[in-house]
Protein backbone atom coordinates (compact mmCIF):
# COMPACT_ATOMS: atom_id res chain seq x y z
CA UNK A 1 0.00 0.00 0.00
CA UNK A 2 1.56 3.41 -0.77
CA UNK A 3 -0.84 5.92 -1.01
CA UNK A 4 -4.59 6.52 0.51
CA UNK A 5 -7.22 5.19 -1.16
CA UNK A 6 -10.83 7.03 -0.49
CA UNK A 7 -12.47 5.88 -3.41
CA UNK A 8 -13.85 2.78 -1.59
CA UNK A 9 -17.13 3.06 0.31
CA UNK A 10 -18.97 0.48 2.47
CA UNK A 11 -22.54 -0.37 3.60
CA UNK A 12 -23.31 -0.11 7.07
CA UNK A 13 -26.79 -2.32 8.08
CA UNK A 14 -28.48 -1.15 11.63
CA UNK A 15 -28.50 -3.96 13.82
CA UNK A 16 -31.03 -2.29 15.99
CA UNK A 17 -32.29 0.99 17.02
CA UNK A 18 -32.35 3.35 20.34
CA UNK A 19 -35.77 3.69 22.15
CA UNK A 20 -35.16 6.59 24.18
CA UNK A 21 -37.20 9.98 25.53
CA UNK A 22 -34.28 12.01 24.46
CA UNK A 23 -35.89 13.50 20.73
CA UNK A 24 -34.07 16.90 20.69
CA UNK A 25 -30.25 17.44 20.19
CA UNK A 26 -30.33 20.91 21.38
CA UNK A 27 -31.42 19.39 24.87
CA UNK A 28 -29.59 16.02 25.42
CA UNK A 29 -26.37 15.78 27.16
CA UNK A 30 -23.34 15.66 25.08
CA UNK A 31 -22.14 12.57 26.93
CA UNK A 32 -23.73 9.63 28.42
CA UNK A 33 -22.23 10.16 32.17
CA UNK A 34 -23.77 13.98 32.37
CA UNK A 35 -27.43 13.30 32.92
CA UNK A 36 -28.45 11.02 29.60
CA UNK A 37 -32.04 8.75 30.75
CA UNK A 38 -32.48 5.21 30.46
CA UNK A 39 -33.00 3.77 26.72
CA UNK A 40 -33.35 0.96 24.88
CA UNK A 41 -31.75 -0.91 22.25
CA UNK A 42 -34.10 -2.59 20.29
CA UNK A 43 -32.33 -5.08 17.95
CA UNK A 44 -33.55 -6.91 14.84
CA UNK A 45 -34.48 -10.77 15.16
CA UNK A 46 -31.41 -11.48 12.79
CA UNK A 47 -28.83 -10.50 15.36
CA UNK A 48 -30.25 -12.63 18.52
CA UNK A 49 -27.69 -15.04 18.59
CA UNK A 50 -25.10 -11.74 18.47
CA UNK A 51 -26.74 -10.71 21.31
CA UNK A 52 -27.10 -14.30 23.08
CA UNK A 53 -24.28 -13.54 25.41
CA UNK A 54 -24.75 -9.98 26.53
CA UNK A 55 -25.87 -9.81 30.53
CA UNK A 56 -27.36 -7.82 32.94
CA UNK A 57 -24.40 -5.50 34.75
CA UNK A 58 -22.55 -5.92 31.91
CA UNK A 59 -20.51 -3.20 30.59
CA UNK A 60 -20.40 -2.13 27.03
CA UNK A 61 -19.88 -0.03 24.10
CA UNK A 62 -22.33 0.70 21.62
CA UNK A 63 -21.83 2.10 18.30
CA UNK A 64 -24.34 4.30 16.49
CA UNK A 65 -24.88 6.18 13.36
CA UNK A 66 -25.35 9.88 13.80
CA UNK A 67 -28.11 9.85 11.83
CA UNK A 68 -29.09 13.97 12.46
CA UNK A 69 -25.15 14.78 12.46
CA UNK A 70 -23.63 16.46 8.89
CA UNK A 71 -20.89 15.04 7.37
CA UNK A 72 -19.24 18.16 6.06
CA UNK A 73 -18.18 19.78 8.87
CA UNK A 74 -14.16 19.53 9.96
CA UNK A 75 -13.97 21.79 12.47
CA UNK A 76 -15.87 23.07 15.53
CA UNK A 77 -15.87 25.18 18.92
CA UNK A 78 -15.70 22.17 21.66
CA UNK A 79 -19.00 21.32 23.16
CA UNK A 80 -20.41 24.43 21.10
CA UNK A 81 -18.71 26.57 23.19
CA UNK A 82 -17.88 30.01 20.65
CA UNK A 83 -15.77 31.27 23.52
CA UNK A 84 -13.39 28.22 22.47
CA UNK A 85 -11.22 28.19 19.26
CA UNK A 86 -11.82 26.31 17.19
CA UNK A 87 -10.92 22.25 16.73
CA UNK A 88 -10.31 19.55 14.33
CA UNK A 89 -12.95 17.19 14.50
CA UNK A 90 -10.45 14.22 14.71
CA UNK A 91 -9.26 16.59 18.66
CA UNK A 92 -13.41 16.70 19.57
CA UNK A 93 -16.80 13.95 20.26
CA UNK A 94 -18.66 16.49 18.38
CA UNK A 95 -21.33 14.28 16.52
CA UNK A 96 -20.33 16.45 13.24
CA UNK A 97 -18.00 14.27 11.23
CA UNK A 98 -17.38 12.74 8.06
CA UNK A 99 -18.61 9.31 9.28
CA UNK A 100 -20.68 10.61 11.85
CA UNK A 101 -20.26 7.22 14.32
CA UNK A 102 -21.27 7.67 17.61
CA UNK A 103 -19.12 5.56 20.50
CA UNK A 104 -21.35 5.49 23.60
CA UNK A 105 -19.90 3.81 26.65
CA UNK A 106 -23.45 2.09 29.17
CA UNK A 107 -24.51 -0.69 31.51
CA UNK A 108 -27.09 -2.83 31.21
CA UNK A 109 -30.12 -2.43 33.35
CA UNK A 110 -32.16 -5.12 32.29
CA UNK A 111 -32.62 -7.90 29.11
CA UNK A 112 -36.02 -8.55 27.24
CA UNK A 113 -35.54 -10.80 24.53
CA UNK A 114 -34.17 -8.41 22.01
CA UNK A 115 -34.67 -5.27 24.26
CA UNK A 116 -32.02 -4.47 26.38
CA UNK A 117 -32.36 -1.64 29.08
CA UNK A 118 -29.03 0.72 29.16
CA UNK A 119 -28.32 3.29 31.36
CA UNK A 120 -25.79 6.08 30.37
CA UNK A 121 -26.66 6.53 26.40
CA UNK A 122 -27.09 10.19 25.30
CA UNK A 123 -28.36 9.07 21.81
CA UNK A 124 -31.62 10.39 20.37
CA UNK A 125 -34.58 8.37 19.84
CA UNK A 126 -34.47 6.40 16.53
CA UNK A 127 -30.80 6.49 16.33
CA UNK A 128 -29.83 3.29 14.21
CA UNK A 129 -27.80 0.92 16.42
CA UNK A 130 -24.36 -0.48 14.24
CA UNK A 131 -22.76 -2.76 16.76
CA UNK A 132 -22.15 -4.02 20.38
CA UNK A 133 -18.52 -4.56 21.71
CA UNK A 134 -17.67 -5.24 25.43
CA UNK A 135 -15.43 -2.96 27.45
CA UNK A 136 -11.84 -4.71 27.45
CA UNK A 137 -10.77 -5.21 31.05
CA UNK A 138 -7.12 -5.50 31.98
CA UNK A 139 -5.11 -8.22 29.84
CA UNK A 140 -5.30 -10.96 31.46
CA UNK A 141 -8.94 -11.20 32.02
CA UNK A 142 -9.50 -11.43 28.38
CA UNK B 1 -40.40 5.02 17.12
CA UNK B 2 -42.07 1.99 17.67
CA UNK B 3 -39.76 -1.13 16.35
CA UNK B 4 -36.52 -1.87 15.08
CA UNK B 5 -36.19 -1.06 11.31
CA UNK B 6 -33.59 -2.95 9.35
CA UNK B 7 -34.41 -1.56 5.86
CA UNK B 8 -31.94 1.76 5.93
CA UNK B 9 -28.35 1.76 5.47
CA UNK B 10 -25.46 4.29 5.38
CA UNK B 11 -22.64 4.35 3.25
CA UNK B 12 -18.96 4.65 4.57
CA UNK B 13 -16.26 6.79 3.01
CA UNK B 14 -12.54 5.80 4.41
CA UNK B 15 -10.60 8.94 5.53
CA UNK B 16 -7.24 7.27 5.18
CA UNK B 17 -5.45 4.12 5.45
CA UNK B 18 -3.42 2.12 8.23
CA UNK B 19 0.12 1.73 6.94
CA UNK B 20 1.43 -1.15 8.80
CA UNK B 21 3.78 -4.08 8.57
CA UNK B 22 1.45 -6.29 9.71
CA UNK B 23 -0.28 -8.14 6.43
CA UNK B 24 -1.48 -11.44 8.16
CA UNK B 25 -4.36 -11.72 10.44
CA UNK B 26 -3.13 -15.16 11.73
CA UNK B 27 0.19 -13.66 13.31
CA UNK B 28 -1.44 -10.44 14.25
CA UNK B 29 -2.13 -9.48 17.70
CA UNK B 30 -5.63 -9.72 19.34
CA UNK B 31 -5.19 -6.45 20.64
CA UNK B 32 -3.05 -3.53 20.20
CA UNK B 33 -1.44 -3.86 23.27
CA UNK B 34 -0.73 -7.09 23.00
CA UNK B 35 2.96 -6.36 21.16
CA UNK B 36 1.65 -4.72 17.91
CA UNK B 37 4.10 -2.80 15.91
CA UNK B 38 4.31 0.68 15.46
CA UNK B 39 2.16 1.77 12.37
CA UNK B 40 1.01 5.07 10.24
CA UNK B 41 -1.99 6.23 9.64
CA UNK B 42 -2.36 8.16 6.31
CA UNK B 43 -5.43 10.44 6.09
CA UNK B 44 -6.94 12.13 2.86
CA UNK B 45 -6.13 15.66 1.58
CA UNK B 46 -9.97 16.43 2.25
CA UNK B 47 -10.26 15.67 6.10
CA UNK B 48 -6.31 17.45 6.80
CA UNK B 49 -8.56 20.16 8.75
CA UNK B 50 -10.51 17.80 10.58
CA UNK B 51 -6.92 16.42 11.47
CA UNK B 52 -5.40 19.76 12.62
CA UNK B 53 -5.51 19.57 16.13
CA UNK B 54 -4.16 16.00 16.96
CA UNK B 55 -0.62 16.41 18.68
CA UNK B 56 2.22 14.31 19.56
CA UNK B 57 1.74 12.38 22.71
CA UNK B 58 -2.62 12.30 22.33
CA UNK B 59 -4.19 8.93 23.46
CA UNK B 60 -6.86 8.53 19.94
CA UNK B 61 -9.40 6.05 19.44
CA UNK B 62 -9.09 4.77 15.93
CA UNK B 63 -12.25 3.50 13.94
CA UNK B 64 -11.47 1.22 11.37
CA UNK B 65 -13.37 -0.71 8.99
CA UNK B 66 -12.04 -4.47 9.24
CA UNK B 67 -12.54 -5.27 5.56
CA UNK B 68 -11.08 -8.58 5.57
CA UNK B 69 -13.67 -9.84 8.49
CA UNK B 70 -16.76 -11.77 7.69
CA UNK B 71 -20.08 -10.13 8.44
CA UNK B 72 -22.37 -13.65 8.83
CA UNK B 73 -21.03 -14.77 11.82
CA UNK B 74 -22.72 -14.43 15.09
CA UNK B 75 -20.87 -16.63 17.35
CA UNK B 76 -17.36 -16.96 17.79
CA UNK B 77 -15.16 -19.00 20.39
CA UNK B 78 -13.29 -16.31 21.75
CA UNK B 79 -9.96 -15.16 21.43
CA UNK B 80 -10.43 -18.20 18.64
CA UNK B 81 -10.05 -20.76 21.54
CA UNK B 82 -11.79 -23.69 20.65
CA UNK B 83 -11.83 -24.82 24.49
CA UNK B 84 -13.92 -22.04 25.65
CA UNK B 85 -17.89 -22.17 24.53
CA UNK B 86 -19.12 -20.17 21.52
CA UNK B 87 -20.20 -16.62 22.84
CA UNK B 88 -22.66 -13.95 20.49
CA UNK B 89 -20.22 -12.05 18.91
CA UNK B 90 -21.71 -8.85 20.75
CA UNK B 91 -19.85 -10.15 23.79
CA UNK B 92 -16.35 -10.50 22.46
CA UNK B 93 -13.73 -8.43 20.26
CA UNK B 94 -14.27 -10.59 17.53
CA UNK B 95 -13.20 -8.99 13.84
CA UNK B 96 -16.00 -11.03 12.92
CA UNK B 97 -19.48 -9.58 13.07
CA UNK B 98 -22.54 -8.09 11.28
CA UNK B 99 -20.84 -4.41 11.05
CA UNK B 100 -17.12 -5.09 11.46
CA UNK B 101 -16.07 -1.76 12.89
CA UNK B 102 -12.87 -1.73 14.65
CA UNK B 103 -12.14 0.05 17.60
CA UNK B 104 -8.25 0.85 18.27
CA UNK B 105 -6.73 2.73 21.49
CA UNK B 106 -3.37 4.17 20.17
CA UNK B 107 -0.41 7.20 21.13
CA UNK B 108 0.57 9.29 18.63
CA UNK B 109 4.31 9.23 18.41
CA UNK B 110 4.62 11.86 15.29
CA UNK B 111 2.99 13.66 12.91
CA UNK B 112 4.18 14.31 8.88
CA UNK B 113 1.40 16.11 7.65
CA UNK B 114 -1.53 14.07 6.40
CA UNK B 115 0.75 10.74 7.83
CA UNK B 116 0.57 9.90 12.08
CA UNK B 117 2.95 8.06 13.19
CA UNK B 118 0.87 5.44 16.13
CA UNK B 119 1.92 2.82 19.08
CA UNK B 120 -0.36 -0.03 19.63
CA UNK B 121 -2.29 -0.61 16.56
CA UNK B 122 -3.34 -4.41 15.68
CA UNK B 123 -4.94 -3.25 12.16
CA UNK B 124 -3.82 -4.93 9.16
CA UNK B 125 -2.40 -2.96 6.33
CA UNK B 126 -4.61 -0.94 4.25
CA UNK B 127 -7.16 -1.57 6.57
CA UNK B 128 -9.89 2.03 5.98
CA UNK B 129 -9.74 4.81 8.87
CA UNK B 130 -13.36 5.88 9.05
CA UNK B 131 -12.68 8.42 12.26
CA UNK B 132 -10.52 9.49 15.34
CA UNK B 133 -11.75 10.47 18.47
CA UNK B 134 -10.15 11.72 21.30
CA UNK B 135 -9.97 9.43 24.36
CA UNK B 136 -12.33 11.19 26.61
CA UNK B 137 -10.57 12.78 30.42
CA UNK B 138 -12.84 13.02 33.74
CA UNK B 139 -15.94 14.64 33.15
CA UNK B 140 -14.45 18.25 34.20
CA UNK B 141 -11.54 17.81 32.08
CA UNK B 142 -13.90 18.08 28.90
Amino acid sequence: MTEAQSDDAYLLRPVGRVLSPLTDAASAPRQGDEGAPDAWLVFDPQVERALGDVRVGAELLVLTWLDRARRDILTVHPRGDETRPESGVFSTRSPHRPNPIGLHRVRVLAMDGLRVRVADLEALDGTPVLDVKPVLGAAGER
